[in-house]
This record gives C-alpha cells, sequence and structure tokens, in this order.
C-alpha cells in the first residue's frame, strides 16, 4: 500500500464526504470511518452522484470518475481507516466535547508520521489536542464548503504544532489540488471567515439602516465586486487600481474607508432585522424553494470551476 | 433622430469612454464632449481596441461591434452633445467645484425632460446641484469600473430628485443592460463601497496583526469567498448554508460574527503598514509588471463575463 498516498477520512458527513472526492480524485486511496451508520450508508447514494455531476460538467472524466470512486473505502472500525493512512482529515461534529474525545482516540492508533488536520470551521484546535501525546503532529486544516469545489484551505496551528508538520500538511493540501493559506494566530474565524463576517456586519447593518433592500445588496456583490473577487483579492485589487500601485491606491482612499468604518455602529443582528430579511428571502425565494435552489448553485459552482480550470491565473 | 435612444456622454476619461460602449452596444445614439482636446483625441484608439477585445473575447460580433462603434459622435461643444439626448452621463473630475460647474452648465442647456446621471463615486448629488433649476431630474449614476463589462450601477437620489425620474433611470440603464440598484440614503460610498471597504479594513486589519500574509488574505477571497460571491450576495449565500434559510442562519451564526467584529479596533490603515504591504505587493509583482497585469485582469474580465453571459443565473 502506498502509505503516502493514503488519507483517513473521520467523519462521513458533507464536509468529510467532500474531502473524500478531493483526495481520491488526485489518486490518493480514502479510508472512511463514522460510528453512525446512517451516514455510512448514505455515503454510497451521495457519492455516485456527486462523481456523476462532476463528470456531466466536464470536471472530470467518466473513466478517471469510475477509477476515482473506488479507491475510497468504508471501514467498520476507527483502526481499520487508520490503517496505512499518513494524514487524516477529522470533520466529526463541530463541538469542543466530540472534537476532544475523538482525538484523544485518535492520539492512541495514528502511526509514527501521521499527521491530523480538522476541518473545525471555528474552534481552535488548542481547546482540543492540548493533553495528547502527539499533538505536535496535529492542526486545524479548515476547508470551504464545499472543498472538492472550492480550493481555500486554513491551516491553523496550534502554540505546540510542529512548524514541519505545518509544511507537510501545506504539500498535502497543494498536492491534491487545494490552496492553502497558513494562519498564524487562533483568532476566532480565522481569515476567512473574518473576511465573510466584516462584508456581512456591514450588510446587516446597511439593511438594518434602509440604505438599500437586501436583494440589491446581494446585486451589488454578484453583478458588482464579485466579478473582481472571483479572481483577485482584495490587496491586488487595489495594487492594480491606482497607477502607482497599493500604496498610492492606500494614499488616496484609506481616509474615505477609514470614515465609513467609523461612521456608524454595528451591533450583532437583532432580532426584528432578521424576521424582516427571512420575509424578504421568502418573498423572493419561496421557502420551498430553498433546495432546488441550493442544487442550482452547486451546478453554478461547478461551471464556474470548470471555467476557472481553462483559465490561466497567473 | 430617436431621441429614446441618444446618450450625450460629459467626460471621456476612463468612466466616460467606457460608458460609451456600454450605451453603443445596447443600441443607443452617443454623442461625447470633453473640454480637453486630449481626451477626445485619445478616445478613437482607446476605442477601437477595446471593441477588437470585446470581440477577441466573444462578447460581441465584429459585425455588431463595427455598428456599436458608428453610433459614436465626438462633438466639438457642450450643446451639440446634449442636442437630442434624453440622457446625459456626467463623468468629469470627480471634485465638487468640477461637478458644480459642470451641472450649472448642464441646467442652463438640457431639454425638458433630459436625465442627468453623474458617475460620481463618493460625492453624494446634493452636495453639487442643489442651486439646479433642475434638480429634479439630476441623481448619482454610479458605475463600477469599467460599466462595459460590470454591470451593476448605483442609483443614488438626492432629496430633490423626482421619484419618476429615479424611475426613469432606471429603466435606461436595465434597458442598456446594466444592473441597477437604489441606494436610499446619500450614505458614505454608497453601498459597494462600503461593502468593499468593510473587507478591506479587516484584510488590512489581518494584515496588521500578522495573522496571515498579504497573498494568503489575497488568496482566502480569490480561491474561497469570491467563488460564491460572482453569482451569489452575501445574504442569499446564507440563505442557501442553513437548512432553515437565513433566520436559522442568523440564529446559527450570529454571535459568531458579533464577536469578531468586536474583537478588534480597527482604525485608519497605517503608514508602516502600508510600507509594508507596498514591498509585500512588490515582491509578488514588480512595480514595472503592474501595467501588464492589469492588462491580463481585462482578459480575464472579459472572459469572465463571456461565461457568465452562458449561465443561467435565475
Amino acid at each position: 500500500m502506498n502509505v503516502e498516498k493514503t488519507a483517513a477520512i473521520v467523519g462521513v458527513g458533507l464536509i468529510g464526504s467532500a474531502w473524500s472526492v478531493a483526495f481520491a480524485r488526485a489518486g490518493w486511496r480514502v479510508q472512511m470511518y463514522d460510528e453512525r451508520a446512517a451516514a455510512c450508508e448514505a455515503y454510497g447514494a451521495w457519492a455516485d452522484a456527486t462523481w456523476d455531476a462532476m463528470v456531466a460538467h466536464k470536471l472530470v472524466t467518466a473513466a478517471d470518475a469510475r477509477a476515482a470512486r473506488q479507491r475510497v473505502t468504508l471501514c467498520s472500525t476507527l483502526p481499520d481507516a487508520l490503517d496505512g493512512a499518513c494524514y487524516v482529515q477529522e470533520s466529526a461534529a463541530e463541538t469542543v466535547e466530540v472534537k476532544t474525545s475523538l482525538f484523544s482516540q485518535l492520539d492512541g492508533l495514528i502511526g509514527k508520521d501521521t499527521i491530523i488536520g480538522s476541518s473545525s470551521s471555528g474552534i481552535p484546535g488548542s481547546a482540543f489536542t492540548e493533553e495528547c501525546k502527539h499533538r505536535g503532529r496535529m492542526l486545524i486544516c479548515h476547508p470551504v464548503n464545499p472543498p472538492h469545489l472550492i480550493p481555500l484551505v486554513e491551516l491553523v496551528p496550534t502554540p505546540w504544532t510542529d512548524p514541519e508538520v505545518v509544511e507537510k500538511a501545506r504539500g498535502i493540501m497543494t498536492a491534491i489540488g487545494q490552496t492553502p493559506i497558513l494562519v498564524r494566530k487562533e483568532i476566532g474565524g480565522f481569515v476567512l471567515n473574518r473576511l465573510q463576517g466584516a462584508l456581512l456586519n456591514e450588510a446587516w447593518a446597511l439593511y438594518e439602516d434602509g440604505v438599500a433592500s437586501l436583494d440589491d445588496i446581494d446585486a451589488t456583490v454578484r453583478d458588482g465586486l464579485g466579478l473582481r473577487w472571483e479572481f483577485m483579492g482584495p490587496f491586488e485589487t487595489i495594487d492594480l487600481n491606482a497607477p502607482g500601485g497599493i500604496s498610492d491606491y492606500a494614499s488616496r482612499f484609506r481616509r474615505m474607508y477609514s470614515e465609513m468604518n467609523n461612521g456608524r455602529k454595528k451591533g450583532p443582528w437583532p432580532d426584528d432585522v432578521i424576521k424582516r430579511a427571512d420575509e424578504d428571502r421568502a418573498a423572493l425565494l419561496s421557502r420551498s424553494q430553498l433546495k432546488p435552489r441550493s442544487e442550482w448553485r452547486d451546478g453554478y459552482l461547478m461551471d464556474l470551476v470548470a471555467f476557472r480550470k481553462g483559465m490561466k491565473r497567473d
């Protein structure tokens, strides 16, 4: 068995299942485990549908999809899943209790070089790995849902994660086609959710203050800002938006952005505003259409990923 | 002459030139004026190159491009440009003085139903239209650069803009293929720059605090968040991200986002941080490459727009 290309995925929910596709597509053997039998039973139909959709959207050939699908095994015990794996992607429920207990088990079972990345989206690794013997080989590898389509992964080491392990995890993520970034401090929300949160909090504040309708705020992103951000981050965007680059841009506009920032208090989203937003969304999209619209989103995302594959990005 | 489809564009800079393409492509006659002879002289080569690029990126056929190009006339006087125009897109320099003087001139020249939209990206319309006789027909129509590729337009009425005029401006923008949104209050930065600013301020704060490198913050957007925002705004994104929709999502996550928001003070971008960012960007992209990279960006954007044209978005 090729230990260097065997991943164990612990937790066969939405995220763990999507991880299996990302690893298998890159030629890795994937060994999955979930103590919940129902999750394992649901996996087969989900995987078949997902690979079929990827073939239909020209993200993979039918032959490659078939071969990849066959590299995934559902295991009936945790030790079976870990057997021969150089990397474990933990994707269990997002509570400190579940993760603490699971990491303690994993700690007693993993091979001597095995690295464990957690899909935790908010709980820092130090909250559930401190007591582990092998805590130097544990870190957060936070994906964006679904990781087989959206490449970004946040690597968030704990204070005791071995720097070499961080580099190995980065190498694994790069090898399977993800885009790993390094979050140097265990800050709440890491980087992705902090950026998303900043925009969301402003969106809620604009909506609460009646500056624009909910759908007009959404349009500003999907028909405006999103056309840049699909292929350039905020710093490159401003670097190219003034003749002298980023410092030129900053000297022209930082006062404007600073004034915007200080203009209004942004508290938590109030109950009555959430209620109003819920009614507005229901008027735009009947609640019975949430699922079909999510399917449309998934299809659109696959087409967008196929488009990106054909583009030279640097 | 078809008055209903004749636009005057006053100011033949980057924005005014791009507006000419948006109107002409939609079948409008376009009459341009700029008191600066050099701007008018530069227009021809710019327009030829822009239409050629759009043809090359399959955004328009060569025949349609040729016909559209011929619908644009450079006028030698302001009255000539306004003659027969039902709509004026003011795209002059962004200072209160320039706009006040220009709107005063336009006020004395426009036909009885003509509407004037200003491309102002930050100065509210009330700062330069108050004294005009026809101020009820003046408002901000703020585009995103370049408007012939990025559809969003912010309509920002002043307190004295006639509501019917807002609706007419919305109709004109929709007719030429833009996505108009209504900004109900003359708030600094309108909606687009407030949303952009919220994300930018957080990005600068994360960079200043050493949470992630400049390029990793950019990657978080271009390989993560941007893949959603290219086709869905923040509210639709969260509406589809919890089984019960937006209120379900809000009840699960608002505390997390509120805590992120309150966690750190975000002041203006400090000089030393800007200097560091400038060095980081220079290491990523030699300053001599700013122009070629901008050309790459423009080409990518055209391909992205061509992709979007083929997609069903709702």
